[in-house]
């Protein structure tokens, strides 16, 4: 690697944020310049994550675009509704951005402006953006100046999904997604209800009415599907800190034997470095790829019925976040795509 | 209570069975006579369970028919395929029997043998055994010698979709039961699936291609629907002690507002001790219930369509046995049904 | 139980408060007349706390003396600093008052304003309160009008020490108490420390330059020993949601056989209803008290030498806070002394 | 890097084991040639650990002493008592041995009879292993071929303690170790003391009457002082997976300023790689080295006395095990000390 490339985040405090720096501060091409936070400008990055002592030497900075314009590349770990503000400027002074919130994800700006409360500061930017999801844009992501990083719900619902979409093999108005998340999912706000005295030994859902996700999935599913889907979508919260699991339940239009739908998983993901189908009868555990960008995906067709499970699992701030963000990095970069996603599970 | 009666315990050495004896510990209306067990039997109870030292002063003995029938009625808290081996002898000495394990929950034997591996020692008490969900069963426990204790994820999809069967509301083909429960659900025995190592900061679904629970909930669905239905089980271990959680998907043959839905699920909960229906939009916890005898449901109509998602939880250890099986015991012996069972859920 | 009492309670929205709230719904002799907080006046209190719901149908009110006065016996579970500002007018008006925070614990007005920062509102009512630790004061507890209800790290370690101040054995200058609680002790305040991504899967001391629960822990074990002790005190945080663990270290003077020291103890503690010896050998979890309110000790001579280590356990919440606070209302209302405090430590 | 070494790692299928090939794959100097098992000879590792699929693609083979002869270091993460047997041999043919079991860090053969039962199989090899802590013998181990890897609160203590030791600033008799351990320090063997059920949400010490991590700690504690130290050691099991946390405590023989104490650490410290003297005030958390090789230290002098309390954090399973076996094999091979080791701790 001849060269490293001059990188910034914004908005680094959050879970997202902060795994975002342990990946960029191993990552042989980049070279970390600055970190913003509005809230802690001043302050070493190691006095709010201790963990991070002797790995990153630098001071928040407040997010001054002028600054930000000096780098190559810029990260916004922001919460929604901030990217949008600076993007434009941004993008027009040459910077490559990648957007780890949810404000280029929605191609509708009256959709987006629905579920997220407030209008969109740039909808003309909407079109541009590159939904950041590789194992299905890899070639647009390479050419991209703009990334909206998929959520994480959505990324293991669609790498579950995808080998069956515009297969007319399945009932596409028929889709449910009952899906698990660990509690870093809901940010470091301090809130009540992500206390470990509230959501450690317990599991509940929420959301059922309607998750901003919800659209995100729908959006991206029907494109894949080439038409829109039917879909159900139930989040629930997990007692741990990282993993998500989508139980996710589709009917076959017709029978199939359960061997060919898994040549046809393994066909689609033949040669991706991050998605690894397993064979037939194994369950994937969320543990199984802690702290790695890797979404493992296993099948299953129970007691001879039409009912299709898929089971797909990811580590929501690696492959969910701040890894599949710093994929799309290596993509539009031209680094190699596993540069410094190369590390093993952590367990136990 | 003017007298108490005496009561047996085989197999006290699991969760189920250190759950029940804490509860028939505080229950005014037994004599806690014997507890046993073949591999700790001449140890005292404590050595097993120092929480319970102060509390049962009495030591484990070998599981004797002649002693056992000196009680007015036993529990078996035994692996599956031990109660039907001494229940017959037992009865016709005139004791009371309530099975924890699943000996009497299935009605066909060949089915029973078919998912238990063996063949079952005494069919010809199958039709005689009373489920023992009290809020479909009342009136026969009431008058039963032989009941069959519910299994855990039965007990909280049956009271999850009961208002429902036999309605003609639902689409009673396509019931989903994506269900989730805590580690104690799969017993005491030393496993490495189950160390702390291995469940902790983890979420997986297991026995997808088939789980013992499923014949037991098809049956029971059945029955109370008046005709078959088609079931997908999915079982989940989530990374806590107790609870369970069921996130039940059926699809509506016509349109209804969720108001009446939920006017019929309070209508048929009313005047239960300890069903507990709650108001729409809120999202139970299996906390809320935690080391209580409560299933707490709600139910949900999401985007205006026709899948109706119930929520139901129970404590596994609790109402998903042990506190039922007492609940059943008060019903039997005419007591209070809600004698020793009026603990509040321990929050946090 | 002839007559129920009229209680009150004072800030009910914290752990300590709730669980106040759960001992105090299933005790025969209490009638729990109100439930204040200013911030959720108006709301029920299954709002706030899901699984009271069907146990407690009050709403919270705002704290107001005149309403209070017309209770029996008022408990405040605010936070320091509050029940000082309305006491004296509640004990003019006959109230009896129990006092979970640290108000009326430190006998110095001057050593109070040095911890907690603020004058101290009524340092006339210093003397008149009574330290509610049953197993030192139970004489002055029947007759006392003003309980200080003792902080969950002190019950722990003073119920670890007491058998050996004042007996002339141990080197009363060199005393440690290398303590432990679950994150409950913390408090329900939304703060990043306590998030579930933060505290759990970590382990570390806090305040080790000084914690609160020192002055308290030192004031009364020179009362308990008769004269002024040497105490190096570290508490540290555990990944978990409820008990403290105190592991103490005091040298003997001279030495002295194991058994001696553990025959001072079962001494000591005869007739104790919550004080469990344990026997020799044997180590103590905090899960063998979990949700009651025990205090379960253990202690060690380690490999012949002159250091006694005392281990101690309580549920933080219980005899930590809300069980001793329920154990002192006994007392002071001529209640057996058990009422309402004999459920099983729920495990697993 | 020109040249792979070829390493094998006998008794692979314990944590230990586990994280040795986590380190192992990613390190750049090594080719794994094989791992044994006697119990999974034939399987394939990700049967085993699942989150290695796509990382090791080798089977288990069974210990053959001449196999093992043809790598040029041999890592030995089996039970204690095993590698004595072999290591002659494999020491005789010219492979290095880096042992992680306790077969070889206790100098006298009497003493390691007494505390591991058996009699030593190679007590020749006693004085010529080197104990193969870094930041003390980095010179010996520099030119090993036989390595005895420290124990997990060995490597806490020792690290804690070691600018002290040999001062003369403290009282070298009285040196207290209050340790606490995550549950993948008591290994992956089926116990039912460390399932999920037992050991989560509860804490306990153990081994307060000898642990044998306590004559280790004495004999290198003896060794850095220049004499025999005075060390009561007690153990306590934390409810989570990695981390060790201890809390020391000495006596300073007459009175130092805090600031030259902590002066005297950063010194003793100054270019180590691998350990973290933090600012004044700070107390380190496990989860700030969590999956990391780190060490990090912190010291207190509360309330003006002349008690010393030293906090000191590690990974059981990399500077506790794994990860100080590859730090000691990078010293061993020429290696960059640091190689293979530069990951960044996971946080949250």
């Amino acid at each position: 690697m001849t060269r490293k490339i001059k990188v910034g985040v914004v908005g680094g405090t959050g879970y997202t944020g902060v795994e975002l720096l342990r990946h960029l501060a191993m990552h042989p091409g980049v070279e970390l310049a600055m970190i913003t936070s509005r809230s802690e400008a001043g302050n070493k990055v190691e006095s709010l994550f201790p963990g991070l002592r002797g790995v990153i030497d630098l001071n928040f900075t407040p997010p001054d675009v002028d600054a930000l314009a000096q780098c190559d590349l810029v990260f916004y770990a922001t919460p929604n509704g901030v990217a949008m503000q600076q993007v434009p400027e941004l993008l027009a002074k040459g910077v490559k951005i990648i957007d780890l919130a949810a404000d280029f994800r929605i191609k509708s700006a009256d959709v987006w402006q629905e579920w997220y409360g407030e209008t969109h500061a740039c909808p003309e930017l909407l079109a541009e953006a590159v939904y950041g999801l590789p194992e299905v844009n890899r070639g647009a992501i390479k050419g991209a100046k703009l990334i909206a990083n998929p959520g994480c719900y959505p990324t293991a619902v669609q790498l579950g999904l995808l080998p069956l979409l515009g297969s007319g093999l399945i009932d596409d108005q028929n889709i449910i997604a009952d899906t698990k998340s660990g509690v870093s999912g809901a940010g470091r706000g301090a809130k009540i209800g992500t206390l470990l005295c509230e959501a450690s030994e317990s599991f509940k859902a929420y959301g059922v009415n309607g998750h901003r996700h919800h659209p995100e999935i729908s959006q991206e599913l029907g494109l894949l599907n080439g038409s829109p889907v039917g879909l159900t979508f139930v989040p629930h919260l997990i007692p741990m800190i990282r993993g998500i699991h989508a139980t996710l339940y589709v009917d076959l239009i017709e029978d199939q034997p359960l061997e060919s739908l898994h040549a046809r998983f393994l066909q689609t993901y033949r040669g991706e470095p991050f998605v690894d189908v397993l064979p037939l009868g194994e369950h994937p555990s969320t543990k199984s790829v802690y702290s790695s960008n890797l979404c493992r995906v296993s099948l299953f067709k129970p007691m001879g019925g039409k009912k299709v499970i898929i089971l797909s699992v990811i580590d929501n701030l690696v492959k969910g976040a701040a890894g599949q963000a710093v994929q799309n990095m290596n993509l539009m970069m031209g680094y190699a795509e596993d540069e410094g996603l190369r590390s093993c599970p952590v367990l136990p």
